[in-house]
């Protein structure tokens, strides 16, 4: 474990070891998203067996776990038209057709989301080394904006329910930091291997617990979640997403004296890993329970928002 | 065809005979989404043999063709941070962490979507004959929200590329009613049959046109669709969900006097079908072309905003 | 006081007896601000004896105090375009030119506010006895909307501190309820009295305590406001306008049992009164307090969003 | 009138000449907001003789004049909660109340608006000299909020009617360039003298003819405007504000080969003026025209939004 009161010299030494600048061309705009190949992509599909979906998105409203932090609130939707409306008659439409439509004004990483790869930075350095303030200004991610993610994200999908494993009655408390060792305990507990290419699913069992308590301080608040040190893990089994069931997929409070979400500096800039937050693994975690079977297909595409530094996701898994 | 003078006519008789109401119970959520069961999405894993993957959405942006009817606008994204601040350091956070994040307001069906089951109403029935004045109201759907669809819309895709089959360089000019035989004609000029639970992909060639030509009235104009002749082949194909590459799935004008959207009157409210809108199918269609495969596995996912009488959706397809 | 376990009974009394249906035609849309004619607000021009001014208004941003209660959210204020991108210029303007632009998501209702006549009803009844169904659909308010305030509201303003008159150190504490007794003592220590076509303003003091304290359930919560009592005095006034520093103008918890807001319920489709919540009267306060003069020209005009049952406003008083 | 081909070289040379960069110290956040201090606003109170109130603003919706440009909107106002579910009394209120709510999405400067001292700058300068980058980020403007204007606009207000002076039937054509000497015309018709601190409404008629002939290309299209060369008017005059009836205060096309909106450049960061556009002056117009008085008192406060560059207004004159 690093030095607790240098997040800093850890974060710079990570990034030193870890870092994928350049393995991709100069040009690269989808990081880890690269190892996701046709290939795997393949024999991904022949992991359906039941031919059973499940939805890993939460239910985006107002009850959801945003403050305001940053200007993060809840999706906001409203109505333009409405049944009552139609019932009524008085829509100016011919022939007894009525409609109802609606629109939304939200974060794009208020629910269940990807982190796009110009959603974080070190020291003003953007994926593959690129300058933030070149990469990122108020018209959006000019280079690597998730609608570059739109077509390549769907493959194998592994869930390691780690709270299941590890945990009492199936969730993980609040500060514990998940490593390599506990990802790999619950990889054999599953009797599952990860590899390359994998979108891997992290269940801690907190979204579980929100969803019985009430939403606290889910949204930036502790939480278990992935330690400082699976750095190296999420670099070298090259994977190509990771995604779990808490607001910030690194374990909170940070392992370090002052810090804040260091794990994200090294994996996002320097990985370029792409990263799903807020994913609800619950339904699925339960049928993987049930079954023994923790790997299937997994699409999960990003609304290509032009320019976005990240995206509402609905992630389907089809046992 | 029916007579051109009585919309009212037409659509109370096309109702009659092609409607599902009370099918799957009377408590149904899904419509023509029944068709697609566990057993149809795992043979449509089976299609997949190359593992390429195409999405099938346009950008999400304000380039859209959104003209403010009906309040309906081009989606706008504003960033609430950027790469700018995060290089010069002035975001508040230690250890030289930065952070870019965003926002969007938008109709849900201002881009690729997925009407819901609640967007279209007949004399002031909802779908299933419920009353549409308790199904949406300002709350939003209350029964048939567009959150019911998050898990099952993974299954069997197939392109019936109309344009290529019957237009000229690849388009139909706009008004040109896609019938029945016209769909019959194109599947056996691919070689495919279309059958139960399967989303069915009409490409026009309207969207590569409008993207050579600008928008113009793409958004309610003129345009190539559906006629209101293939309610009938709508109904007995038993197929899950069709999309088209327009704006509004049937032809435009409508092929009666007066009329507004008749075909949706019917399919919606009566049949329970699951409309895509705005698809983009020209990747996707140029690689069915050379390969002569119009079969694949479709993930079209929509984003579960709670209540929603549509929603915006990257679907992707995967052969 | 009216019993406590019957606020229909109550609000069905007060609605008999305080009624002005029909006071300006059957086809008025200003209510009480009617009282505020051209002569009028000549004489409140006549206050003007310093020259000074006052905002009203808190200020509109993330930092407020709503919560999410019934999908109200605070302001949201993002930027299209900024003085980094214009430094850099990469804005695309010529000859040197940059620009910064921006835009705001909100609820009509947020923060400083007027509550338009087509905000609340009585058993489905809005202002001047229309059918509520009728005057507010999901096109907004067909008959009221604030729009229709636009110009009028300007005239003589009056302050009524009753937090210093009353309170503890200005304010007064949370659930004490304002009666019409309190406002004529408080118009009497002033030195000034309230009459036909006025605006009066009511400070509690609560906006001040939640400054000190943090918002806390400011919206929504306890907190001092007028007595339901005082709804004879609000008719028989004829004051064109009341407003107060706090979230819903009347006191909370609400006098009776189990009620939410009955005040308004006579206030606004009964009376037809224009009433004012969240203004920051502070500065006014203190200055007023300073030199004793309670009464100001105040200019508080709505943003005439075109059939908004509400609107953010900046009230300007000067003296 | 200065070289046609070097709108850089026009523009630097203005700034030279009308700079009041320093005037009001290096902290100020006013600019010519200073010029209407206690004793102008209290003079001008002292026009109001008839108590006859004008609202200056436009209706705030869908149908205005934006087109999406740089992604500037019309308002999309939809309602929360409407009059049909309090009808139905299935609100969840108790004792037969109901209520509508509401929220709008909107660019700051879609309608009738202030540009606030961060919307424009000069080579990367803001008003006052200070570097654009660090007066208006991400966050808004820190420096020259809107929020800063929230009290002070209230003051004299005098029309000039450049359209019914100069004009055929009220109204300049679109590319007439106001020049001073236009100016000072329309104020000797008047009978009226500008002088300092005033807010001076300019009326060009084109919204006039935009209510007649429909927006076209009303935002940022030709129009009537200020010339470039009243620069020195605008400095010399030492007029709190100006305003006008059209999008963009100046005129359209620009009066160089080569250029967008110079005026501004010159006038917001380097004169400090406060820039109001948009503004409906016809009814006042039509009664200043009738009674010969084209001086009035005229309260403009800005919504105070924290850090925004520009903000909705309704100004309201009374004569």
């Amino acid at each position: 474990m690093p030095d607790r009161s240098d997040p800093e010299g850890a974060v710079a030494e990570a990034a030193r070891k870890y870092s994928n600048w350049g393995r991709w061309g100069p040009d690269d705009v989808l990081g880890t998203v690269n190892f996701l190949d046709a290939a795997k992509r393949r024999t991904a599909a022949g992991l359906v067996r039941l031919g059973v979906s499940f939805s890993l998105a939460q239910r985006f409203d107002m009850d959801g776990p945003q403050r305001g932090w940053r200007r993060r609130t809840n999706p906001v939707h409203t109505m333009l038209d409405t049944g009552m409306e139609a019932a009524r008659g008085d829509q100016g439409f011919p022939h007894g057709l009525g409609g109802a439509d609606d629109v939304v004004s939200m974060p794009l990483q208020c629910s269940t989301q990807w982190d796009g790869l110009g959603h974080i930075f070190d020291h003003g350095r953007a994926w593959n080394g690129r300058d933030a303030a070149e990469v990122v200004t108020s018209a959006g991610d000019l280079v690597t904006g998730i609608e570059h993610m739109a077509a390549p994200v769907a493959g194998r999908g592994v869930l390691l329910d780690v709270g299941r494993v590890l945990g009492e009655e199936g969730e993980l408390p609040d500060g514990f930091a998940v490593t390599a060792a506990h990802l790999e305990a619950a990889a054999s507990a599953h009797g599952v291997a990860v590899g390359r290419g994998d979108i891997v699913c992290v269940r801690t069992g907190q979204l579980t617990r929100a969803r019985r308590e009430g939403w606290g301080d889910y949204a930036g608040g502790p939480a278990p979640g992935l330690s400082f040190t699976t750095a190296g893990w999420l670099h070298s089994s090259e994977i190509a997403a990771v995604a779990t069931d808490t607001w910030g997929f690194e374990v909170r409070p940070n392992e370090f004296d002052h810090a804040f979400q260091p794990l994200h500096q090294v994996a996002i800039p320097h990985i370029g890993l792409l990263i799903g937050e807020m994913w609800d693994l619950d339904a699925l975690a339960a049928h993987c329970a049930a079954d023994g079977v923790h790997e299937f297909f997994l699409t999960a595409a990003p609304i290509p928002f032009t320019g976005a530094v990240g995206s509402p996701v609905n992630p389907v898994a089809v046992k």
